[in-house]
């Protein structure tokens, strides 16, 4: 393990001692941000969210990973759909269809406010991590939701039926066209948000999480905002990623599938080396203990499926027993 | 009566033989114009409405008059609010206010869909006459519904407290300042549409009834379009106001109090003073009985008030019985 320096001094975390990053997208990511944020103290986590699922819609600008972070640290989640919130309802979408609008994209009635709101205060020139700070306090989320960056960085699926957005590929054409790769679309035109830039200069940084969200689409363009990459490694917290992968399949979504259509084996390891020399540890699943051998990195074994609030919570603290072991050994060996 | 003749000869409404224009504003206008679409046949019926009640709020065009008028037509209209759906759910509203968003200006879960669909399609481009027309179809009203115009004219009111834009005198301060007057800012810009000059151009114009709204902040804003008063009064079809005034008080709204605040008698016959030489007849409630002498227009007396349905449909049948008669009147003498 390479020994980090963290290039910045600054003590705005102050009267929080101890911060952890998670790099987060949807459904599977939030499971794990859900766990981390009921161990950890109150205003310890920061959840970085991929926001190249992003899009304009009816006119409405909709940030599903974010909303789905969002909700579920609220309490307020859909555990059925995956997305949206609980109690939705669908009038909107009712009377939508009856005067021809567009009904791919399902939004429910109160998810609806978060749309409407935050699309008036963007185009009132705020910024998003600006608008989703003070909305996720108002619903008392004790946790940051950091937008990957404050640009628009909309992820192109590239396919064999050409290239598609996101949502278009995802939500329409529910991920059947199979795929050749991704585009983050304005990349280099993004950067950190000052939030983060903060965070990861941060002494108080005691590990950053990647969540086992799908790594080509909902960590991949979190790691394209340029800068972004090199401030992880540079940062002094030990990274670790959780596999996405268990016993050669997705707990859900199309993860395996495209790894399939990418060539890459579906297994634990072949994520690990997806990330490369960004990982500092690696935990997989119980069911992939033999793949353990195979990887040129500290690992840690465990069951990483959350079916319920109790899996998530011991995933999460498995995840920061891990960290501490990590920062034990590098502060022997740094 | 002054002769009128038709400056067109356009025979567009050729599959429909008698066309009738109703000038509207929001709910007592559209008890008459359910009246008249109800006793009318199929696609007979045009409704002229206000639009300078339409304002942008939460980043979504609303347009108050024209929506009660859509759905109190299409059989969707909350008859217990005077406005919106009927059944509509709060859904989103309450999500708004969790999140910090105004909620002064209630928007309903269905109600919603008109504004998101009407504010994408027109940031599309598209004009709000071409929308409304296609959305009314969508919901199978077979009257048309026309804005007074397809630019923005917002009424201001000039009031003891200031000048306010009218939704937030209308609903925000409840009508409660003391008004000075009105201000219909922008309507030099204004233009009738094409589908209006059509219409008053067209053989087939049977009658143009002024529905019972106030006259001040519903009907004035529509004749404040530049040229449409002339086109009104060029046009050969009667031009007949209902009172909103029954008995000295008005119906609903703020009709008495704004003519107390200008200090107009608040009575049925100030208000075709207030219309002055644009009518050709003029009814009156049977209440009203006693100022027919005073008034120097022909004039029907009626049960102008509508508790009912089938209320609205004798008085739009009264009407319409009148009009004939003043075009009978007006083949004679012309």
């Amino acid at each position: 393990m390479r020994t980090k320096i963290c290039f910045g001094k600054r003590a705005l975390m102050a009267k929080n001692p101890q911060q952890v990053l998670a790099l987060s997208g949807g459904i599977g990511g939030a499971k794990l941000a859900l766990g981390l944020y009921q161990e950890l103290p109150d205003d310890a986590l920061s959840v970085l969210c991929n926001t190249g699922d992003d899009f304009t819609h009816l006119g409405l600008c909709i940030s599903p990973d974010i909303d789905t972070v969002l909700y579920t640290l609220a309490g307020l989640s859909n555990r059925e759909l995956g997305w949206g919130r609980a109690g939705e309802t669908w009038a909107f979408m009712k009377a939508l269809e009856a005067i021809g609008g567009q009904t791919w994209f399902r939004l429910g009635d109160g998810d609806l406010a978060l749309h409407v709101e935050r699309t008036r205060r963007l185009n009132a020139g705020e910024s998003l991590s600006v608008i989703m700070d003070d909305i996720r306090l108002r619903l008392q989320v004790h946790a940051r939701i950091l937008p990957m960056c404050d640009q628009s960085v909309p992820t192109l699926v590239h396919t064999q039926q050409g290239t598609l957005p996101f949502q278009e590929y995802f939500v329409k054409l529910q991920c059947k066209p199979a795929i050749t790769g991704f585009e983050f679309h304005n990349a280099p035109s993004a950067e950190p948000t000052q939030a983060v830039r903060e965070l990861l200069a941060a002494d108080s940084l005691q590990a950053i999480i990647i969540c086992p969200s799908n790594p080509f689409i909902s960590i991949d363009p979190i790691l394209a905002v340029p800068g972004l990459r090199d401030a992880l490694r540079s940062c002094a917290a030990p990274i670790i990623a959780v596999s996405p992968v268990i016993g050669g399949k997705a707990v859900k979504g199309p993860t395996a599938k495209m790894m399939d259509e990418l060539s890459i084996p579906v297994s634990a390891s072949a994520v690990a080396e997806h990330y490369g020399d960004l990982l500092d540890g690696y935990v997989l699943d119980t069911e992939d203990a033999m793949l353990a051998d195979s990887l040129s990195l500290p690992h840690r074994i465990t069951s990483t499926w959350m079916r319920t609030d109790e899996d998530k919570r011991a995933l999460a603290s498995d995840v920061m027993d891990f960290a501490g072991s990590l920062r034990a050994s590098q502060q022997q060996h740094g």
